[in-house]
């Protein structure tokens, strides 16, 4: 029996409104011997993502909510350090939706979000959070398949410096939009997106009237608004689409820590009028065509087309406070948080 | 000269909130003689639709505004009474954008809403009105084209009893739906729509709770839901729609005559969960499709498949109080006004 001790997240309460730190509770329980066809591993980076508020909901949504008592679900990425199982050694780098943890122990079946899997060496393993996983798939199906953008287009997108955010602009860009609009809060967000991600315009919403900024910056409409946010901003966008536009509901992280489900967006009858679609995706249903995406965005990363950022936070104590930090507006880029350097190098 | 006097009614007021009598203003005004190239027609009936309530609004919406002191905009039939232009002989029926008055004088350019079209021997001219005008149109190209049902699907349409709606779910049941929900207004429409349209069921919004009963009878969920009421209605349906579903948005009639933009769909997030598109549509940009609906259905109707109804008031000195009939869903099928006898036999 080894000695190790695993640090773990569960969730110990549904959060009434704004998450909370007490709504986790952090406990230490020995990690059990691995046994024929299961392999333990060490867990480096957890990621964060709005859509995990969510999940601990007591409504089942795409997928069943987490548990009172039950490790908090997180996209992960580790390293093998122990192995029965045939097709992961030692030293393999995986990842996975391991849950806020330090080690958890696999078998390589598929569990509720797919099964683990093994990042390609050369391949930095936090990409496989960021850009090469579900996030920048996210990005990349629903502003493809969804968007729809075409050369010419006028493109917003909100929520624009987070992780989804910002690629997905970037492919519209690459897509050939003629302009590239960002929405996000505060300057140096703004300056990011214009300065580094090569987005044409960034709209402080926490500074300017959004409406009206769209208004002067979109004279002929808005032809793909991506959207993260939901509320008031998908209210100002709906009052400047062109016609026949398509809106990607993406998010509504608005609306994610209302105590109560807040009143829907008021001008949808624009839709109508302009004779636009409003349509949902959820990236899960695109895992089969993951290979394409992958490849078209590792392209552009390799060419410098597309540019991705992480934002990194450090140590299993700070796990609830970074999940909150998606709700203060605090990450640019992907949220992640480093829990260990790879045992084994 | 003639001694003709055109009675006419006038947009006196932009209304707040719910339209009334006083909102228009009757007036008598001399007809002029036509010129070379007009011809003059005498109205016979008005039609009447929900989407006019916001053509009398400021805002421009689709089309321009009507303006104060404008003879109120609607479609109509009537009867060429005398001509100075060759393609329209007296006697012929034409169906047209004249608005709210007896007599006009066209010379078959097209306006904003299209010009006027003569109307085949042999069709019963109040068709054009109806399920062989716009009406109809709009409920063919939303259902078939937005809708897109597929043989099995369920369908529910809201403002069931009305123009629209009654057309639209008899098309998805030609279409082979397996299911088809109306949802309308007191047990008097939701009989009609299950005894004599063949709607499987009817649910009456007004002593149900269609939230609960959507669920009782779309247990796998909604496939297409065609929506003419909006507010708490869709807010129902999205609550109870199946992946991968289509919310064709046709109208909102519970909205129209709210001073103040009422809270848009609270679930609208549910298009997200469940994958679902929701797309506006103006039936005018179908217009060169025209001829294939119309023939289709022409055949249905001729085959019995597909049943409509008129509710015809009459007197032109009740022409706002008839408009006010569809606000308070008085209106069985197309809501008409007959002002005149057809004067040429």
């Amino acid at each position: 029996m080894s000695n190790r001790m695993n640090g773990q997240w569960l969730l110990a309460s549904r959060p009434q409104g704004m998450v909370k730190e007490s709504d986790f509770e952090y406990v230490r329980t020995p990690v059990r011997e691995i046994q024929a066809g299961e392999f333990l591993i060490r867990n480096l980076y957890l990621a964060f993502e709005p859509a995990m508020r969510g999940w601990i909901n007591p409504e089942e949504s795409y997928v069943p909510p987490v548990q009172i008592g039950e490790v908090m679900r997180s996209a992960t990425v580790g390293q093998v350090i122990e192995s029965q199982h045939p097709d992961y050694a030692v030293g393999d780098y995986v990842s996975g939706t391991l849950g806020w943890q330090e080690y958890a122990i696999n078998d390589g079946q598929p569990g509720m979000m797919g099964a683990v899997s093994k990042i390609p060496a050369g391949v930095p393993p936090i990409l496989l959070l960021s850009v090469l996983g579900a996030t920048g798939l996210t990005a990349y199906f629903g502003m493809l398949d969804i968007g729809k953008p075409q050369a010419g287009d006028v493109v917003v997108v909100s929520g624009a410096a987070g992780a989804t955010g910002s690629v997905a602009g970037q492919i519209a860009r690459i897509k050939g939009a003629s302009k590239v609009v960002g929405i996000a809060g505060g300057q140096q967000k703004c300056d990011w997106l214009v300065n580094e991600l090569g987005f044409d315009v960034a709209i402080d919403y926490k500074h300017e009237d959004v409406q009206q900024r769209l208004r002067e910056e979109c004279p002929a409409g808005i032809n793909v608004f991506f959207d993260n946010v939901g509320g008031e901003i998908l209210d100002s966008a709906l009052l400047n689409m062109a016609q026949n536009g398509r809106i990607v509901l993406c998010g509504g992280i608005s609306a994610y820590n209302e105590a109560e489900l807040p009143a829907g967006p008021r001008n949808y009858m624009q839709l109508v009028i302009r004779r636009c679609t409003m349509q949902g995706f959820i990236v899960i249903d695109y895992l089969a065509q993951a290979g394409r995406a992958i490849a078209d965005l590792s392209g552009w990363i390799a060419s410098g087309e597309l540019k991705h950022a992480e934002d990194i936070q450090h140590g299993i104590e700070n796990t609830p406070k970074t999940f909150m930090r998606l709700f203060e507006g605090k990450n640019v880029g992907k949220q992640l948080l480093k829990i260990a350097d790879a045992p084994i190098s």
